[in-house]
């Protein structure tokens, strides 16, 4: 705690050249600071088969006695403080620690600064906790998502997409133009991580404490190009390395036999590695997208009772189509995908099996509400409780957001 | 995380015309969105009878060895984010997570859109977590109401008053300005929650996920008159209906019998339905407020060691005066509040006695500061911990109130 | 919750004159509050002897398997909301609840209101929770600070350095004008505590209940002196009295013996109480400052296998200098500190024993960026862990600082 009136103090006490220089761009705190959000509620409909037995990772409001949930309540401060230093502040309001009964605690997403090297802002690194810059959609926001969850071949590589560490960008600047534009024009662009990026980080997720004394790399190349009808195509690889430490296993009961799985890997963690690679076709108004990845993680193998390092593979492919007009924006979609690997982030690290296929579509009638309404049929492990059943079921799913 | 500068960049990227068209009243930020918020700090000193034992839902810094506490720590984010929708996203900032021993974590209290279906903002749907329109002083906000703490009877329907669903509210224009000026005033209205208000919710509770298939019902009716002399009268009744879910049974021992209730309910929960009404004389200066509310809800049954709905009743009747001068606004008030029946919230739901009087006097001397003395008869049931003995006591309430 | 769009509203309603009169400076929002903050990001690094054992209050990023880490993630609301008050509110963002397994939740450091009792603002009552005036590096904020963490001697007296309670500051003009020059200039001074400083808390630590029905009383006196050649001398000494709950005692295995400690104090908990000095010759450009404390409080007697209060004492010396050129501040310091006696927030209050030594150097190459290197031997009593053991080893230490 300083002095209590520092922001806007009207005291009239000595105002002192600071001998540190200042860079700041305007003495208003408003000016340099800016607050904006979103609010995303969900009501999931069972629709056919075992709905009522579906758990998915995206959306904790699947499965019975269910009502309407608030997924995401997102506050962020952000600003350039300085020439050479922006901030980016994002607590989540939808938060709940482990062990509450009750819930929507405010927890952080983002606390990163941008430090850039030059005037021009090609070169930056991003201090704290950010994205992990693998996979295209993990990195686009899910305020400008168009499907309601992210596909879990991808997004289960790291928790809540983010994690704590240094991460260099390099965004000349056409690209870095192009990338502004994918975003601010409704194309819903993934944003500015460079089109090549080089990250550090610990490695256990976000808002996770590092467990070895290991950081995780990783690099991520993209590219946004454009045609000489306007049209964009982004396309890019990624891949990251490292050592993942598993929770501690658990007791389960699978086919008849009762086991705590042992971890068949050394101290510092489970090999922990793989490579993606995204093609982005954008909507104007036709759009095609799709991902892939390979890997090896922990995933536990039943047979020898064991958590051990196991290949993973999925991914997944979209066609939309954006209608623009009176009525505001209007995009159908169909969003096909496929995971075959570990959950590591669950106990145990079951396998996981995925086939999804969803059939949706947003409209976004004015900038600050977008409605979407998708049809989805789900055929999933159910990894939170052994014996991990795989369960198929379709359901209606409904989602509000605000944008502020 | 969009892009680092979204909010106040001032990096030269091409700024392109969104096809969305945006209804967004203004470029600036923070004319759009407003922050305001109030602290409440209490301190309660025993004054007679087993003070010490005393326990009530409204307080947690009742009861023995009890220092100064801070009861709420309000920040509100909220703004007409455009013309036909407003904003308002309330955390808490001294709520505790299950299960901590440290406090004054933040949680969301509020977080809805008020979205417009017609220019003058008669009608409107409510969409996100809020109050759930049932009572007059389980909306009127904390930082207006009089007594320290709202009448368990009310109170006791819908958990931190608020839950998650669509309301649907009609605001003619002579009662939605009746009401802002109520509120304005400084006497204290409750805000506009239209004259006809119909919602569906979880019925779990703010902050709570649903735990049955269902929602709850709710309706809403009020009037605020105004006579010729100017003086101002609200008369209003609102019912509600649906199925609660009671938490987990624990052994209890009472009356020398050691038991784990069972629950006479079926799997969707226990009857849960209320009708109230309530008349408020507005304080011009001599006021005069009642509500009263029956129904039937969750209740230990010691005898047959089960939890069965039972009926339930009860309400308060408070008389205030309010002295306007050079020293502010000073306002004496005695509130009578009575209760029988189910405490739901609370684990097996056990019966709650209320009988209590209060003689307070709240004094502001200007708009940011309140101060509020009270002394308080309370006999009340300690539905906290079993055998649930009725406890007398009277206490000396302070709290200091800062606005901003 | 009150109406919605109460901030910054554009319907047409009536405004009316309150009857309350307003005492506000300004109708924009923003010109009352202001936001600001700061972000701390760290990275220890082993460097010799049983690093990887060692355990200190004031960083939990300190032992083996650590990463990277947000060490305080702060947003401070603050401002003059009227002329004769101000409000602080501080949440810190990387906190974590008792029990939960994911960390970088919200929780308030700071929510107070000064109230002034003299247009000069020379008198005025802090109310809420706020930092105890008891040391004087406890009271500087860790925004300001020279090395890593406070020295425990000190730092062992309050939790968090923060209670809830009255604090009652005399500031005259003069002193209240160099203590806001000693912070602003860069010289990192503690903020405006009054040269004179007495207050009524709860005793237990911020964000944390009361436990007995006793205040503690803090007694804080400190005298900014300015000599003719414009150097800064602070002199000062604080003291503080009351009883504090110890936590409940567990099982400990010391020595061979295993047994669970009584606690040797009456009900109302153990003497807690000390006395304190500080001398801080400002950094123009050669800087110098101690404090040193002593008490008593509880402590752990393993012999005889108690709690029972036990005299404590301890402090620190640090010697800095300040270079300012064009490459921004550079301060170099070294900081001794020692610390015998009972480490009385921990589980059975064990007795603690701290020699350390900080060589390091801060350099802010602009006024929102401050990286910092330090080279530390600690030697520390793990008092997290049964048999409480020393632990003797060097970390190099790595912070990052971003200030907004």
């Amino acid at each position: 705690a300083t002095q209590s009136a520092t922001a806007v103090s009207a005291t009239p006490v000595a105002v002192v050249a600071a001998p540190v220089a200042s860079s700041v761009k305007s003495s208003k705190w408003y000016d340099r600071i800016g607050l904006r959000g979103y609010v995303q509620m969900r009501y999931n409909q069972e629709a056919g088969g075992d709905a009522k037995d579906l758990r998915a990772p995206g959306d904790k409001f699947i499965g019975k006695d269910q009502g309407f949930g608030i997924r995401r309540a997102r506050v962020v401060l952000s600003g350039d403080v300085s020439d050479r230093m922006s901030i980016y502040l994002q607590p989540d309001l939808a938060s709940t620690p482990t062990g509450s009964s009750t819930t929507n605690f405010a927890q952080l997403r983002d606390a990163y600064a941008d430090i850039y090297f030059d005037k021009a802002k090609t070169f930056r690194v991003r201090a704290g906790q950010s994205k992990v810059p693998y996979g295209w959609e993990d990195l686009q926001s899910s305020q400008n998502r168009l499907a309601m969850d992210r596909a879990d071949a991808l997004n289960s590589a790291v928790r809540d997409e983010r994690d704590l560490g240094l991460f260099f960008y390099y965004s000349p600047g056409v690209a870095a133009e192009r990338f502004s534009y994918l975003q601010k024009s409704g194309l819903k662009g993934s944003g500015d991580y460079g089109v090549v990026g080089l990250g550090f980080y610990n490695g256990q997720g976000a808002n996770r404490p590092d467990r070895n004394d290991q950081l995780h790399t990783v690099l991520h190349l993209t590219y946004p190009f454009k045609f000489a009808n306007g049209q964009y195509l982004e396309v890019g690889a990624d891949a990251y390395a490292g050592r993942y430490k598993v929770a501690s296993p658990t007791s389960v009961s699978i086919g008849g036999s009762t086991f705590t799985p042992s971890v068949n890997a050394p101290a510092e963690g489970s090999v922990d590695r793989r490579v993606a690679a995204h093609v982005i076709y954008y909507p104007q108004p036709f759009g095609f997208q799709a991902e892939w990845t390979v890997g090896r993680g922990p995933e536990l193998d039943v047979a020898r009772k064991t958590i051990r390092t196991k290949s993973l593979r999925g991914g997944y492919a979209q066609v939309m189509y954006k209608f623009d007009g009176e009525f505001g924006s209007l995009m159908p979609y169909v969003k096909w995908q496929t995971y075959r690997g570990g959950s590591k982030f669950d106990t145990n690290a079951p396998r996981m099996l995925v086939d999804e296929l969803d059939v949706g579509v947003e409209w976004q009638p004015v900038k600050e509400v977008e409605i979407a309404v998708a049809y989805a049929n789900m055929r999933r492990t159910d990894v939170t409780t052994a014996p991990y059943a795989r369960v198929d079921g379709n359901l209606i799913r409904l989602q509000l957001q605000l944008n502020y």
